[in-house]
């Protein structure tokens, strides 16, 4: 999990995720002569900071977002919400500025309903800061904030190692609003005529759907995929017999919504792991859901 | 109306349209042979359940969506929205999981604030539950659950009896967030230089719109139509001699919302004939509305 | 300032904007020929409402939404509204129907929450008003209805008198959902290859951005663009030696939430000059902020 543990530490909130960017072109550059297959790496001019791995001849995409939550440094010692994370009093944020590096903690002011920070100075304008990464990690269960979604990237990368056929895209925004899926699936698309997608990415622990208990497979959340492509994916994961877990949600939302948006008639489907104490520093997953998600996604993108 | 009860019976909930779109298939397949013009079919591969009927040379497009609103089952006996409907204690639902056939009734826990059903058996997850169809016909009136929109998808029927040049374009998810029109349109202007359109959908009784006064064409909703192109249907709609009336909201959306996001010119207007009881399984509209829709949708697709 | 008052006088609400695009065409004719290069002007079909002037080897695009806030007469004296004016109690608007020409005031019926217009007779349904213009000027400051975005359109009329490359883009719809940008980014990206946006548009006056300070570069709003892209932004603004603001916020939008989500990879950035009285008859800005606003942007056309 060593990997793991260096996703969940590179500061990449949705609209800067550079870093993240360049450290996987790095680590894919390294590591893919080990792999079964060599991709095409795209990215670059016309794909700002995403990443399209293409293997052999595509059949289906999996789609991993690269960004995680966080804050920016609004006026005073205000702060502004990127994406949705909880905001609890004495959470950890470290960002840097060009007075340099930054660790502070997090302030809320309940007489003005205002999020602030707690700090010897003044933070620049505009300035994002992120959870301070404290990886924990037991036989069962690993343990950090950003599992949402290094884990998915992670899980992609661990998937690209016997990858034939297939797509992987990195992308971009997915917590803040989107803005990057929409025109990798366009190229995809267009490039390859694949519009089979698998979205990797982590889910919730609820009453129905429990740590250990293998990959969720989500038949729907805020917005319903395709029923006769959902049936499809269920069926390969029971031929698999990889453990697997249905999930069926009111809300909540991933880089399906470009997909189902978008001017393609792309199918989609949510298969990840679910995680505990969502959005906060503390998320943790069980090995074992880490484990029947590679599994599962090297089902997958044999079978669609 | 026996083909309008047909419709309203079938189980196409947002996302799962597989069946009402074999049944338009299968219908169209049949009684073409006696339609004034052969429109050339498309379906299948890259289409999802969507279907398009192109006429003659088209110059513009009805839109009108197959999928209705229902439930979707989550854990012990809960149960998530698709869509919109009106969720009231009592109302009976119908569906099918493995292990057969369903009708149970819609319960509501309000210490919880749960929608749940009443069953004697658990349902399976990710089950899709619909209104339970009870189709009343006077001589004034239709009444049933979804007229909204297998009305307006009866009326595209009765249109292409006659039309000589146009679109029909039959979409999927409209009750719930979207997820056909940006492609159909895309592929409609694309091949066919189209970009007028129609949405043909069911709308409101309000103090403003009545029943039995003629077909409502929509100034506006949530959205805003292009100015010029309204008053273009206006003015087809006043030299056909057809009754109208005029509809202005503030909320409320349609197939037009893609076609208004989408990365073509596409100008759009909602024609419908008004219901009330809107989103229950009691829907009720006047049958000179229904006559008047299908007047004007074919003086409209004249003269457009 | 005689061109920026007949620019706010012209009735253009969201959804209607064809007085003013027609302004624009006559304008630009007129004024072109003295302009240091003679633009493409591209309108008309395909373009609805909208105009597109290019320059020269364009790599960057300026965005000026040409429609304003207002209101749509409904039932009885009912008023819906288009984007989000405030709505204060005498305001005047004006409009036209088919008994002509419209003066009246702004109403407000607490019991029902229904907002109402006070006039003699009652106006046809679906007549569009808007605030009356009562143009002001000081030294220091003009005030007037619809600075937002008649002042965004003005500026970008400035920068078109010496630009030697690049696209000005006057949309529509942006107060209202937007509706026209995605086609127009589509258009510029497909035929010009470019995909850098500068939004010209009038932001709020806050805590953090005062008037006469300087034009604002926001870092962001509701929407977080490309942190490589405004940090690119804000050197070329630093290096030009023009007075600017920088802005951080959690809400607010503008045409780039349709460059944003549309299927290229477009950047963009928001950077125009703050007002205070937003929304209202009385929007207000500091003429200092004008002219940087222009300057800034003639900077940056030549160094983007």
């Amino acid at each position: 999990m060593r990997l793991l543990e260096q996703l969940c530490k590179i500061h990449a909130p949705s609209g800067n995720e550079r870093n993240l960017s360049e450290f996987l072109l790095n680590y894919i550059e390294e590591h893919k002569v080990q792999w079964k297959k060599q991709p095409v790496v795209l990215s670059g001019e016309g794909f700002q900071e995403c990443i399209l791995l293409v293997f052999g001849e595509p059949r289906a995409a999996i789609f991993a977002h690269m960004d995680s939550i966080g804050f920016t440094v609004r006026y005073r010692k205000q702060l502004v919400k990127i994406g949705g994370p909880v905001a609890e009093k004495g959470f950890k944020l470290v960002g840097q500025d060009a007075q340099g590096e930054i660790e502070c903690s997090l302030k809320y002011d309940e007489e003005e309903g205002e999020l602030l920070y707690d700090y010897e100075r003044e933070i620049e304008r505009g300035t994002e800061l992120v959870f301070k990464c404290d990886f924990r990690e037991t036989e069962e269960t690993v343990q950090s904030c950003y599992l949402d979604n290094r884990l998915g990237v992670w899980s992609a990368l661990k998937v690209a190692e016997t990858l034939e056929n297939g797509i992987i895209a990195f992308s971009c925004w997915e917590e803040h609003g989107g803005g990057s899926v929409a025109y990798l699936c366009k190229y995809i698309y267009e490039n390859y005529g694949v519009k089979q997608a698998i979205v990797s990415d982590i889910t919730w622990v609820t009453e129905g759907v429990r740590p250990g208990k293998g990959v969720a497979i989500s038949m729907r959340d805020s917005l319903i995929p395709r029923r006769s492509y959902v049936e499809k994916i269920i069926a390969i994961a029971k031929e698999s017999g990889v453990p697997y877990q249905l999930e069926v949600e009111g809300a909540g939302g991933s880089d399906a919504k470009e997909l189902q948006h978008s001017a393609y008639p792309w199918d989609w489907c949510f298969v990840g792991a679910p995680e505990d104490n969502v959005h906060t520093p503390d998320e943790i997953v069980h090995k074992k859901d880490i484990k029947s998600m590679v599994q599962l996604y090297e089902a997958l993108m044999k079978k669609l």
